[in-house]
C-alpha cells in the first residue's frame, strides 16, 4: 500500500489515531448498568483486511485524469480509496469499522488548481464520472457518499494540494484562501499576519476552508465572529461549464446574492476553489466561564437577552440539565452528580479593554436573567476539550455503545416546543427499540431571532446498529420538519438530511435547485444524490 | 378620469405635490453663473394633456384579470396608466415630463391576496402578458421599465391593497408584514408592538416592504440595524409555478440561501407577497450629530476604524469635501463656504444607558481618528432633511439643471481609486459633453470589509438632457466595473444597470439567474427585462 500523507485522519474513527483515548472503566460500568450497553460482537477489522471493490474506471479513463493532474495525483490503491469512503458520522463509522467499503470512490485525484480542477471536471463530465469534492472528510450528513448509479465510476477529489493563502488584505481586513486548507493551518498562516478567521467549528482540526464554505459551516465562537456563510466575502467556483465568481463587494444590490447559493451548495454545483473572508485581528485576551441556571428555559431566556440586547460574548452556550448533568467533557466525572441546574459556557476576546467592558456588560446582564458565575474553571474545561467529542464517542463505539448528534435551529417562540418534540421522538423510538436512550442537548448558536438546538443520544447498539439509529434519526428528522425547524442549522443536508430537505423547501425549491445545477453540471457528475435526488 | 388615490405620489416628480418647493433665487443664480444652468426650453406637459397609446389588451384578457382580482380592480383608465409608468430616476422624470409614456401598462390591476397574485400570474402566463410588480414606484434604475416586445401587453401589478400586519412574535422579535406597505405605515404598525424595522432609505416614504425586499433595500440606518436583506427571515413568494415560501430559521446549513435568491430579484422571479422580518424596540433614545473631518482619506479611515472595531452607531454617513463645502441638505446655504473638509453624521439610538455608552466609545474613536465634533445642530440639520433630496431634484430639473444620482460599493482598500475613477469619468464625460458638472459624494453605508460610495452629479441639461446623462452614465458604469466596484450598493439593477451587472456576475452567473427565471416563469412573463437582458 502507499505511504500515508502526514496527518492522515483515522480511516476508521476521528482524528489522530495516535490522540483516541479509551473511556474510563467506571463509564463502561455505568453505560452497562444504566443503558445496557455490550461489547459489540463483531470485532473491528484491521485496515490491512478490508476489501474494496475492482476499480471501475478504464486505463483511459485513469489516463485522462491523469493528464488533466498529473500521473502522481491519481491514487487507485485500496488504503487511498478506504480513506476516501464516506464521512465520520456515527453510520459511517461504524460501517468502515465493519469493512464495509460499498462506497469506495474508484480513484482519488488530487488536483493542484483551480484550472486543473475545471480540466478534472471537462474530463469528468465527458467520460460521465462522478465526482466527489474531498476536503476534510468530515461530513456527518452523508455529504461524501454520492449516488454513482449510471455513472462510469466515481472519483473523489480531494483538495489537500490546494492550501496557500493566496491574499491578504489588511486595509479591508480580508484573506483570500484556497480551500485545501485544514482550520490550523488556515489560522497558523493568517496569524503571521496577525489575524484570526476566527470560525472554530468541533471539526477544526481535520474540515477545510472549502468545506466550511461548502456546507454552510458554524463555529463555536460564531456569537463573536458569525457563522462562515457570513464571513464569506468571495468565492470561486470551477465547474463543468467554466468558473464562477463572486464577491466583487462587502454587499451589493445587484441581483440575487449568488455567494449564497454557493454557500451551502455542498459540491453539488461546483468545486469551491477560493474563497476570500472576512479576517480579524488576533485576539489579545481570551478567557471562558461557567454560569449556572436554574433550568433550560431560564438559561434560553438570558441567552436570548444577549442576543436581542445586542452584546454577545465570542462563545455563547447552554447545555440542558441531562447535558449537564452528565457533563460529556469530562468523561471521568459522568455520572458523579456534581451538576446541577444547567451549565452556559461564555467566553470573551477582543482587545483587553474592549473585552473587560463587554465582559462587564454581558456579566450584568446574565446575573440580572437569574445566572449564577461559576467562575472560570468549567469555561476553561470547556476550551482545553473543545474538539474532542468525536474522539469521545469513537472511545463510546467501542464499548459497543451507539453515540450520535444531530441538531437543528427555529425562531425563539419556537425553540421549546421543538426541543420537547425532538427529545421525545428519540426518546419513544430508541425506547420502543428496547435500547432506552440518555438524550441531551444544548443551544450552540444564537441569534437575535431564534436559536440552534443540538442533541446528544447514547443507547446501547442494538442488533443491526446502523438500521437501529436510522429509525430513530428518522424518527427526530419527521419531529424536527413538523414543528417547523429546518432540517440542519449546521451539519448540511448532504444525502441523510435530503427527503426532509426537499420537504423544508417545497417542490418549486427543488426545482429552483435542479434548474442552477443543471446549468453549470450538465451532465450531473458533480456529487450526484448530494442535496437533491438524482433524476433518471 | 378616475379619482386619485390618496396620497399617490406626484405623477411627474417626486413625492407628495404639496410638499414641492421651488429653489432660492439666489441658488438659480449660481447654477446659471457656475454651471451654465438655463431654463429648458421644453414646458412641463399637463397630466390631462398627457397622451397614452391605446389599450393592447383584449376584453377577454381584462375580463380574465378581472375575474382573478375582481372588476373594481383593474384599471385601463389614462391617468392610472401615467402614473404606473416608469420609475423615478432622473430621465424617468424628464421622459413623464415631456409627456412621453411609451411604457406605459396596458392595466393597472390591483390583488387582494396572495392566491390573487397566483390567480393573476397564472392569467397573463397562459396569455402572454407581461407583469410590473409594483411596489411604491420609486425604482431608479429602469426597475419598472419592462422590454414588452413579444406580449400581448404589460401590466402593473400594483400591490398596494395588500398592506397589513400579519402578525407580530414578540419573543422572536419578528413580523410578518405584507408587500404594499409603505414605510411609514409599516413603522406606524409595528410602533403598536413597541417595535421598529429601523429601515430608512432614501426613498421610505413611498417605498414599499415588497419593494425593500425585491431591491436589496439598504436605508440610511444601516449601520445601527443593518441592510434589508438581513433583516429578512423569511419570504413568501408567488410565481407563475406556484408559491415558494423560505426561512424556516434564522440561519440554516440546509442548501443554499434560498431567501438570498429572492431578495435582489427585482419581480424577475416571482411576486413577493409576505416578508418576515426582524424587528428591535422603537428606540428610547436618537441623537444625530456633525464631525468634521480634514479630508475625505481621513473622514473614511476613521469610519473604517468603526466598522472594524465592532462599535458602530446606527446611522453614520461622510460627505466628500465637495459635497460637505455645497452642503446640499441645506441649499439656502449652497455656496457661502461656511463648511470646510469633510463632514460626517453620526447617529446614536437605542435604550438611554445603552446609547450613551455607545456614544461614548464611538466619540474617543471618532477624536483618535482625527475628528472633531461639530455639535447636534448638523446632525439635527441632516435628520430634519433626510428624505427631502429628491424633491430638491425636482426643484433643480424645474430650472433647466440635470441632476442625479448613482452609487456602488467595494472593499476598503479598493475604495479611493473607485472615488476618483467615478469622479473623473463623471467630469470627463460631462466636460467633453460642454456641461462641466459638480460631483459631490459620501460613504453611505459602511462593513468590515468595505463601503459604499453614493454621488450625486449637477449640470446643465444639454441639448438633449436624457441622451447626455446617459453618456455621462455609462462611462460612470464602465468606470465602476473597471475599478472593481459593484454596480449598484442599493439601488439595484433593473434595466438600466443590466449590461453591467451581466459584466460583473459574468456569462455563468447569468446563466443559473436565468436558469432560475425560467424554472419559476416559464412564459418568462415577469419583468422582462429587469436583471436579465430577454432572450427571443
Amino acid at each position: 500500500m502507499a505511504a500515508r500523507e502526514p496527518r492522515d485522519m483515522a480511516w476508521n474513527g476521528w482524528g489522530d489515531p495516535a490522540a483516541a483515548a479509551p473511556l474510563p472503566d467506571a463509564v463502561t460500568g455505568l453505560l452497562r448498568d444504566l443503558l445496557g450497553v455490550r461489547p459489540s460482537p463483531t470485532p473491528q477489522v484491521a485496515l490491512e483486511r478490508v476489501e474494496v471493490r475492482d476499480v471501475r474506471l478504464g486505463d483511459d479513463d485513469v489516463a485522462a485524469l491523469a493528464a488533466a493532474v498529473g500521473g502522481g495525483h491519481v491514487r487507485t490503491d485500496a488504503e487511498a480509496r478506504i480513506r476516501h469512503t464516506r464521512g465520520k458520522s456515527t453510520p459511517d463509522l461504524l460501517r468502515i469499522r465493519a469493512g464495509e467499503t460499498a462506497d469506495a470512490p474508484d480513484a482519488v485525484v488530487l488536483p493542484g488548481s483551480h484550472d486543473e480542477v475545471l480540466e478534472v471536471l471537462r474530463v469528468c463530465s465527458e467520460r460521465r464520472i462522478a465526482v466527489v469534492p474531498f476536503g476534510g472528510g468530515t461530513s456527518v450528513v452523508g455529504g461524501l457518499t454520492p449516488d454513482g448509479e449510471g455513472f462510469t465510476g466515481v472519483i473523489a477529489l480531494d483538495l489537500r494540494r490546494m492550501d496557500a493563502l493566496v491574499a491578504v488584505d489588511p486595509v479591508s481586513r480580508t484573506a483570500t484562501l484556497q480551500p485545501g486548507l485544514r482550520g490550523p493551518r488556515a489560522e497558523a498562516l493568517l496569524a503571521e499576519h496577525g489575524f484570526t478567521l476566527g470560525h472554530f467549528p468541533q471539526s477544526y482540526e481535520w474540515a477545510t476552508i472549502g468545506g466550511f464554505a461548502a456546507a454552510r459551516s458554524s463555529g463555536q465562537a460564531s456569537a463573536g465572529y458569525g457563522r462562515f456563510d457570513e464571513m464569506v466575502v468571495g468565492l470561486t467556483v470551477a465547474t463543468p461549464r467554466g468558473t464562477l465568481e463572486t464577491g466583487r463587494a462587502p454587499r451589493s444590490a445587484a441581483g440575487p446574492d449568488l455567494r449564497q447559493l454557493v454557500l451551502g451548495s455542498e459540491g453539488a454545483f461546483g468545486v469551491i476553489t477560493s474563497v476570500t473572508v472576512r479576517v480579524q485581528p488576533v485576539p489579545k485576551t481570551t478567557s471562558y466561564e461557567g454560569w449556572r441556571f436554574a433550568s433550560f428555559g431560564e438559561g434560553s431566556a438570558a441567552l436570548r437577552r444577549l442576543a436581542q440586547g445586542g452584546s454577545l460574548p465570542a462563545v455563547l452556550r447552554l447545555s440542558d440539565e441531562t447535558e449537564t448533568a452528565i457533563g460529556l467533557a469530562k468523561p471521568d466525572r459522568i455520572g458523579d452528580g456534581s451538576a446541577s441546574g444547567c451549565l452556559a459556557i461564555v467566553g470573551y476576546e477582543g482587545e483587553a479593554a474592549d473585552a473587560a467592558e463587554r465582559k462587564a456588560r454581558i456579566r450584568l446582564a446574565l446575573r440580572e436573567a437569574g445566572g449564577e458565575l461559576l467562575g472560570s474553571e468549567p469555561g476553561e474545561g470547556w476550551e482545553h476539550g473543545r474538539f474532542n467529542a468525536p474522539y469521545l464517542r469513537d472511545a463510546l463505539l467501542d464499548v459497543g455503545a451507539l453515540v450520535e448528534t444531530l441538531e437543528t435551529a427555529t425562531f425563539w417562540s419556537a425553540v421549546p416546543a421543538l426541543y420537547e418534540a425532538v427529545r421525545e421522538a428519540l426518546t419513544t423510538t430508541l425506547n420502543d427499540e428496547g435500547t432506552p436512550p440518555v438524550v441531551m442537548c444544548h443551544i450552540s448558536h444564537v441569534y437575535a431571532t431564534g436559536a440552534s438546538l443540538y442533541f446528544t443520544v447514547v443507547s446501547a447498539q442494538g442488533e443491526d446498529a446502523v438500521a437501529h439509529w436510522r429509525r430513530a434519526k428518522d424518527a427526530a428528522c419527521d419531529a424536527i420538519i413538523a414543528a417547523g425547524g429546518t432540517i440542519s442549522h449546521h451539519h448540511g443536508v448532504g444525502t441523510d438530511h435530503r427527503s426532509w430537505y426537499a420537504t423544508e423547501i417545497g417542490p418549486l425549491g427543488v426545482d429552483v435547485l435542479r434548474a442552477v445545477k443543471e446549468s453549470l453540471d450538465p451532465a450531473g457528475v458533480l456529487n450526484p444524490g448530494v442535496l437533491l435526488t438524482p433524476q433518471r
